[in-house]
């Protein structure tokens, strides 16, 4: 199984998906035909095509979900979450692409695709604007991933949750690990595998445990 | 039908509870039973005996929720709103609160649950550690709340979206309005009239227009 788990398409001083297009055409290889997954935003269409003017760039086909058949790979893009997870389910694409997956189809994930390749998507930072049936998510992995994670702001007068915070509710209630991933973080999971790639240190946090911070280069969750 | 809705128990600057003291003690009178939901934070007898001695230093007793019948308001605390909604439903508890608010039975609360006397839990800020079976609410109003509202750093470099990019997402879901209440600020909600206190403006959202900013003082939602 071949993941490449960006956590912000969108990373300070650098336009739409530039950051990641490195690891993006190694990840890819010859691979030219990207199943593009919309749903996360509410005007597909729109969404489809900033999508298809931006791969195009890296010399890639985008083509519709519907045709996974004849997909080199998937990429879920970003936006919100529970909108993401309630229109995959509607229209029951959540067992074919973890089929395909599982059987070696190339899974790319921004922000909210990247949260729902966990097993939940319990750790979304999202609003829960639309209910999906279920959180249970993708499970192509064992571990869940915050994306977007932030460090608290020492200068705030802010009341609400940090991050880390919310992130050691989630401990209370799921004994499950999870990957704080920076904005400019990617994760990339190959055969059980898993390298952080990038500049930034990842934070991950375990039930019992202090988190705990992993420097970039292959790491275990 | 009598409300008291404070977005944040905690203010910068003042202790638990220290601000919203003054709205608490005019808005219940002579009450004195206050019947204490602690369901939005992990450990419920830490949270009750932590609120039995505030609300004690108001002359106030802190009653089991399971004897409504014999309070004279309800008091829901903050925390997780998701954690929150999940255990009032596990322990069928929002029929008999919505009923006994409805009937004249005076209703407090802080950030989660103000959140969920709204019509749904659509907009809160918290992460769904857990699933509630549905994310109607109480409905004890029209509108929706988003507590701890915050305005979007200028100075940020961080990529997620912020508050009102989040509650715009929800308005292409959802025709409900929303007010961005920000700590420090209290909703009274009586007979039909909203009344804003403290001393900023809510922030209100509507679908089709562009946010409007509410001064203390008796608002339209």
């Amino acid at each position: 199984m071949r993941l490449l788990l960006i956590s912000s398409s969108n990373v300070h001083g650098y336009g739409y998906l530039d950051h990641p297009e490195p690891a993006m055409r190694e990840f890819l290889g010859a691979g030219r035909r990207v199943a593009f997954v919309p749903f996360a935003l509410h005007d597909h269409a729109a969404y489809t095509a900033k999508v298809r003017e931006r791969l195009g760039r890296m010399d890639l086909d985008v083509i519709p979900i519907d045709d996974l058949d004849h997909a080199d790979a998937v990429f879920v893009g970003g936006g919100n979450t529970f909108r993401l997870l309630k229109t995959l389910y509607d229209r029951e694409l959540l067992a074919p692409i973890r089929d395909r997956v599982r059987a070696g189809l190339p899974y790319l994930g921004a922000s909210a695709g990247t949260v729902i390749a966990a097993p939940t998507m319990r750790t979304t930072n999202d609003m829960p604007i639309v209910e999906p049936p279920s959180f249970n998510a993708l499970s192509l992995m064992t571990f869940q991933i915050n994306a977007h994670y932030i460090d608290p702001d020492p200068q705030s007068t802010h009341k609400g949750e940090t991050r880390e915070e919310r992130i050691r509710e989630f401990l209370e209630e799921n004994d499950v690990p999870v990957v704080g991933l920076r904005e400019g973080s990617i994760l990339r999971v190959e055969d059980g595998t898993t390298t952080l790639l990038g500049e930034k240190t990842a934070r991950v946090f375990r039930r019992g445990a202090e988190p705990v911070e992993k420097a970039p280069g292959r790491i275990d969750v």
